[in-house]
């Protein structure tokens, strides 16, 4: 007997957590459509040379190799993520799609990392992106996608954190440290983890900078608000010599915010957060976070940026863009510990379960059950004349909402027993009725 | 710069074929929880043992293997179907999830077997399954959910045939040649092949049977026929002395036929076949192929049938099943090949493009196509102000089906243009009734 095991860091995905993330998908791809991003997929592997070399010997560690058959020679590896593999896809096919070009694409990628809690070696990514173009218009097209995108996922309660990497670039060069950029950058991305001290203390030290230079740049980085005077606010920091970048900066942003106001987005869900800083060395311009506001410590769920150059390492050709990735298993995460209403613990899809009375009336109910598919109502047939307590214990564990009873003296008679499980009532009604007496059951329904 | 190529055997998927993928994808999903069947999913990466000892060395040889990180020291490869997953996932989690239980499960697969025009080491699997139980009711149900299926992928014409192990083992009992059943029904399943001469040449070698012998078992596969007298037909050809198993098997059937019937199945699409005798050494019950009637040469893309234990080697309960796989990838492939209507060419997901003729516009034209949004009509805003010429091109390439021109002067009218892509016509509309001038157009248009 062979041990039947999932391999460490990996794992099921089981009904009750599988119906929510196939809910998440669907509507992630409804939104992304709804803006016309078009999907495609690529390979779950790539020639090795496609994936290592992006981040240096740290991240090149954790790629699975891949060795296929013998006759396969070349060296390939599982991608760690879907924005490489989009590059080189990228790199492959734009002369034939042309610019701009919007797709998402999701998937499992992998990472050979210690596995913790909540951190898997396989986990899934749903992202989308705006390539070929520098307009602002796609900047502000993904504040909306995002605000449209955790509307559907019944989130009301979130908020959408932008920063722009020109304004601290800007703060920087006004501050005459422009050229430890990098380093002060990466010291203020820990602010959330470390605290204000710890992060001077690495800024002088690592950066070289005066103890008064790292208190500017965290002051600068303080600011945040969700309206347009936190802008003002920002330009008045620069004390009259805004830096040319910076000001572009700033007026991306407050087309941004006007631009949201107008297409009626609640621009209180959009906080101007100078801190957010992620992705150093790749994002370039906006920069956004998604924060659930009951679960904050979560972190973001929903993140991405503008970058300069999608796919420098493949392409000659020049392919600015904008996106961002929602994080799913993080999501599922915290809609289990927000008791979010889709996680109703159901294991199966089905609204209605027919109980099965007698093998020789098998004909009869499927094809009730038919019909009830055909109005649009997922109808299980329970596949054995058992007793009715066992089939209604398995309506009860599954998570049915209606049981319907069809006897041979019921179907002779032209009726039904409908069952509804969730009020514990129940009622005899005409075949010829079943459908529309269902449908005002649900209609009647908690959702 | 780095060679951006996909490696041998793979491939992208272009938005053209990911479009139609997608549907036929939601399609299946919409069609397997219509019947309750629940999604799960599983690792593509299992332990190694958990993969190989299934089919032997042959089989093994196409398991890629996967090696991670130091510290991962567990052989790992990726999974060659989704049936070896799901064998392990039931022994791991079925006493906790209880029988009958129905599941669907969709996703790429790998093999590292010498690519083809149409075989690629990447593919993806769609399977459905009902486990737990050896009620017929189970089997009839895979007909049903075949059926529904291949009428919601807007396959008309198409065949499904079935045929039952109890039969041809049944006709190899009466001829007295059961003990060399595996080596016969392995040349049965090479008629399509190399012909009847070849298939009686190579019984009589291998299986060590009579020439008389093998053309009894070729008569006896020829049997087909879309209706109760083919059984009957069976039923004489035994003689009188139908083996008790071969009785089973015929109650089997009848009791499908008339049950499906019954449901309102067209049983002009169900072929009794008695030559199909697919996965020999694991099918125990019935036996499904479906046959598209427009291009019977791509052979069968939906396949499956009755197995009497899934997860012997992970786990001493017995769970019997009955099940079947649609194959993704060659329906694209036959969708293509036979200009099937979901066949657009398009590539985008979005029905209609605001054209953008103003940057300061963006606020007003993204409102306009979130109204358009949220009546569910997809609607893309063209990202940058640039000639019209080059966002009419850009429709034409993508495929939109209309396009809004809504400039600075229209606004301030409160109308904007709308443009038939298709038709080539165009129209001024108020801009508060241009959902309703939409959802017109596009209600006239052609499917």
């Amino acid at each position: 007997m062979i041990e039947a095991r999932t391999l460490s860091g990996f794992r099921d995905y089981l009904p009750a957590i599988m119906l929510p993330r196939e809910r998440v998908l669907q509507t992630a791809r409804q939104v992304y459509r709804s803006y016309g991003f078009t999907p495609i997929d690529t390979p779950a592997a790539e020639a090795l040379p496609v994936l290592l070399g992006k981040g240096g010997d740290e991240s090149d560690k954790l790629v699975y190799r891949i060795r296929g058959a013998k006759s396969e020679t070349e060296e390939m590896g599982l991608r760690f993520d879907l924005t490489v593999p989009f590059a080189r896809f990228a790199a492959n096919h734009i002369h034939d799609l042309g610019t701009p070009f919007k797709r998402y694409a999701m998937g499992p990628v992998w990472r050979g990392e210690r596995p913790g809690k909540g951190r898997y070696r396989e986990f899934w990514q749903c992202d989308f992106d705006t390539i070929g173009t520098t307009s602002n218009a796609a900047d502000i097209e993904v504040t909306l996608v995002i605000c449209d995108l955790f509307h559907a996922l019944g989130f009301e309660k979130f908020t959408l954190r932008i920063n722009h990497r020109a304004l601290l670039n800007g703060v920087l060069e006004s501050l005459g440290i422009a050229d430890h950029a990098t380093a002060i950058l990466r010291s203020l991305d820990k602010l959330d983890k470390i605290g204000t001290e710890k992060v001077i203390d690495e800024m002088t030290r690592e950066a070289n900078i005066a103890v008064e230079q790292a208190k500017s740049v965290l002051a600068f980085a303080a600011t945040k608000g969700t309206n347009f005077e936190i802008l003002d606010q920002v330009e008045a920091s620069f004390a009259g010599t805004v830096p040319a970048k910076a000001a572009l900066g700033l007026a991306q942003m407050r087309e941004l915010l006007r631009t949201v106001a107008t297409a009626g987005i609640d621009t209180d869900r959009i906080l101007i957060d100078l801190s957010i800083a992620r992705g150093l060395e790749y994002y370039t311009g906006t920069i956004y976070e998604t924060i659930l506001n009951d679960l904050p410590s979560i972190g973001s769920v929903c993140s991405g940026g503008r970058y300069d150059n999608l796919a420098s390492l493949y392409t000659k050709q020049v392919l600015p863009g904008v996106g961002a990735s929602l994080g799913v298993d993080r999501l599922l995460v915290a809609m289990e510990e927000l008791q979010h209403p889709w996680m109703t613990g159901a294991t199966s899809p089905a609204t209605v379960l027919v109980l099965q009375m007698d093998a020789n009336m098998l004909g009869p109910i499927q094809a009730l059950a038919r019909e009830l598919r055909q109005a649009g109502i997922a109808t299980e047939v329970y596949p054995d004349a058992k007793k009715l307590g066992n089939q209604f214990q398995y309506a009860e564990k599954r998570g049915h909402r209606l049981a319907i009873i069809a006897g041979p003296d019921d179907l002779a008679r032209g009726v039904v027993q409908l069952k509804d499980l969730q009020a514990r009532s129940q009622a005899e009604v005409p075949q010829a009725e079943i459908v529309r007496q269902v449908q005002t059951l649900l209609a009647g329904a908690t959702p």
